[in-house]
């Protein structure tokens, strides 16, 4: 791995603190980080080299999934951190910047290649990356390279112009938009396990899967983040990056080894395979809610109209669920039933492919009603597979009862999102990031969404905090004779929240 | 279930007490018995009721999978248990019988439905079923059935012989041919994925599988059965019933809640469609071989001609392997290996389903192996399911690692064998029973492998106590570019095998 300096904007901000510098800690523990490796971090605050090091340790503390507990092992870590205050609209900073880092260069004989992370607001995008190319930041000999956060862009519109912002100054390569869902492992599995198990690859087709379902619900509201989230809803804050991004992952079709640029290609094509919405199409295909007040795990918990900062009038949406369909010959007639939601009874990200039953000619001969065979991709708080079978049970013949064949891994041994993600930009590995092609068509695919929200073209369906979303989303799969998998699970077999919360995304 | 009168022949004998009476108490307490139910024992021997009760209580205390610790319900188990002195050859011990019998039917108003359990040696069969006809036990107006253990016939000749004599006195139907894998969990349950679960019934074909590996492996040597065992070596003491009875329940395609007609017919069509062996084609695909000294698990065990009561010159087959090809469409192409041996390595009865590669183009990129996908069927000494797929190892990026998605019932709550046969009997359905049809037609196929071992056509191959068999076992699938699964397991993950033994087969 070449030898880098990691620039990072929002050096002193919660993400930086929850999730970067812990995984570029156990990146460094299982010895992925390059060998030379500078960290320059940024912000408008004044702190020295030592303040810096000492903020980024206790984050180790705080955070990191392993115990950071050698000295000598976090001495080694922290000595390749250094800190510049840095004004985002100063040009005349970008300069101490470049003096900076071109002395750390020459004292650790590094070669120009700059990584540039920019946590920090989106306002702030286009203006620090103009700055890094007029400040010569960027045009170094080595290799540059663009790390930026959601969101990108706020509507079709906004999201191109940003795009072109960004492009003067980077190239669509040097780009790696993270779309943090893209790091986890049980997503990056999905390919994993089709790709390399002919049994996988054999049912991964319209001719055994019924439909699919894709589940991101939360617990929390809105928290912190009240007057960013009712700008931008459920629509915009996951579904159109974080569902639309599992949705693409679960339905390419990949050879074994596929590249980078092949994936690209591929996701590129289930976006101009989803069928187009128009806007009078939304209030058929698609179910707004708002959460009100309601009790999840026994507590208490207030409506989103009577959250701090938010207006009493307020439409936004805080639950989405959508059906889509793709126009692709290993696809066609599979339904694909997306939701996200705040305040939901349980926090579970997962995918759900229920495959169809046998032949009805087959099964007329009783009443015996199987339950189809599920295939689980249990991605957040859980990882995990499972197959779900019928079989009979022993002890009284001739009634069937579902097993669940489960793999589950050791969470401990288990990367998180961020560390994948840091990993694969220090080695210039653009295939778990979000492209702009699938960045311009998400947002293409939802712009009838958001204008038929904005006009009130379809309801807001208010739900009970602590539910499972308005009754309306379970009409939607109604209608076509499904039903969402896994909801009403008995309360002791849901497992146990463990509260999260960062400044830039809930939505772990 | 109708009440019955269940007859036992061999009622003092070593399967009865091991297998029967526990079977009997265990779908007692279960409530599977007929509300009215009468035993009657037979044996040599003199004994009073209440004797024989005293023998059957301990048996369960001896044998039971559940502790039988309550009086009330032992009485009242037991007090169904009478018994009566019977030589096989006295027609007059006949007549008492029917008096008794009668006898019993009369105080429990029991309608003269009769079972007939010929718990005893085969030489014994035809004789006691034409003393049955003759003495009039068999023609009453209630139904009568007539349930026979292994072995069934010497070789295709003397198995038509038998058969003739019982249908005599039995139809077809009324015959019920014990074999007891046929009985086990995990056997059963082969039909009933496949049935049931539409991502199997899928899979289930030579479009996706490379091929099948039957074993049933035993660490036992002949033990007390020498005389016997080295008249009939593996291939008719498991290879003839067990392991084609495992072949057949694997190999048919059976509709959802097919009727046992169907089953019979389509296990039938296996057998027609299994491509015969010329005796002059055996020598290429089977594998004869005989255990000479060894260890098994530290413990030095004596080769088959030192075991008492066999020749030094004996040579006899104490192991055999073999490769068998299915004409049919669904199966055209793919091997169905089968192997069982004494004396071998570890006790396992299991069916390796393995599935072909992803294509060779679409892998050809880099040298990464993958192993198959696998669908296990773990039979005995545990049952389970299990399905390895291939995963990339999370903590290093490109290393592949199997991942194993098991099944595993809890032992205890899984009826035994004989109580899926017995319940089935008393209920008169001959699903898991083994049918003539397939009696015979396994014994013709079987027919040129024993001239061809009696002729010396296939060379005795001598293997070490204590291993997978001889190396032409594993030459038989390398010429195919497979191999033997779940060999050279780490010691340490072998189950630890509860030694067990009967005197009828102690093929667990």
């Amino acid at each position: 791995m070449e030898p880098t300096s990691f620039v990072l904007f929002g050096a002193t901000g919660d993400l930086a603190k929850r999730k970067i510098y812990p995984a570029l800690y156990n990146l460094f523990v299982d010895q992925k980080l390059p060998q030379s490796f500078s960290v320059i971090g940024l912000g408008r605050r004044e702190l020295s080299d030592e303040e810096f090091q000492a903020r980024v340790e206790q984050s180790l503390h705080d955070y990191s999934r392993r115990e950071a507990n050698d000295p000598v092992l976090i001495k080694n870590f922290i000595s390749s951190f250094h800190y510049n205050v840095l004004n985002i609209g100063h040009k005349e900073d970008y300069q101490r910047l470049l003096q900076r880092i071109e002395q750390r260069e020459d004292e650790l004989a590094l070669p120009p290649n700059r990584i540039f992370y920019l946590s920090v607001g989106p306002e702030y995008f286009d203006v620090i990356a103009s700055n890094i190319k007029e400040s010569g930041l960027g045009s170094a000999k080595g290799w540059k390279r663009l790390l930026i956060e959601k969101p990108f862009g706020h509507d079709l519109q906004s999201a191109r112009d940003l795009n072109q912002k960004l492009s003067k100054a980077f190239a669509e390569e040097e780009i790696f938009r993270i779309d943090h869902y893209l790091g986890k492992p049980m997503v990056q599995e999905l390919g994993i396990l089709q790709q390399n198990n002919s049994v996988l690859d054999a049912l991964w087709t319209n001719r055994y899967i019924a439909n699919v379902q894709i589940t991101a619900n939360e617990t929390v509201g809105v928290e912190e983040r009240a007057g960013y989230y009712d700008q931008v809803g459920a629509v915009r804050d996951m579904f159109q990056n974080h569902m639309l991004q599992l949705l693409m992952m679960l339905a390419i079709h990949l050879p074994k080894n596929s590249t980078s640029e092949e994936v690209r290609l591929k996701k590129k094509k289930v976006m101009e395979s989803l069928e187009p919405l128009q806007k009078q199409d939304v209030i058929s295909n698609v179910v707004r809610g708002q959460y009100k007040a309601g009790t999840i795990q026994g507590n208490p918990v207030i409506g989103y109209t009577s959250e701090p900062n938010i207006a009493e009038t307020s439409m936004n949406d805080t639950f989405i669920a959508a059906k889509l369909r793709i126009d692709a010959a290993f696809w066609r007639e599979v339904p694909f039933y997306i939701r996200t939601g705040k305040r939901m009874k349980e926090k579970s990200t997962r995918i759900v492919i229920e495959f169809k039953e046998p032949l009805k000619q087959q099964s007329s001969a009783n009443n015996e009603s199987n339950i189809p065979n599920l295939l689980v991709f249990e991605i957040s708080p859980n990882e995990g597979i499972t197959l779900q079978l019928n079989t009979r049970d022993p002890q009284h013949k001739g009634e069937f009862k579902p097993i669940h064949i489960d793999f589950h891994t050791s969470r401990q041994d288990m990367p998180e999102a961020y560390e994948n993600l840091l990993y694969d930009a220090l080695h210039g590995d653009p295939t778990f990031f979000a492209h702009w092609d699938e960045v311009e068509l998400s947002w293409k695919w939802v712009q009838p969404i958001l204008h038929a929200f904005e006009e009130n073209l379809v309801p807001l369906h208010h739900y009970q905090a602590g539910t499972y979303g308005p009754a309306e989303s379970d009409e939607l799969l109604a209608k076509d004779g499904y039903h969402w998998w896994f909801d009403s699970k008995p309360e002791q077999e849901v497992e146990t929240i463990k509260g999260e919360k960062y400044a830039y995304h809930t939505n772990d």
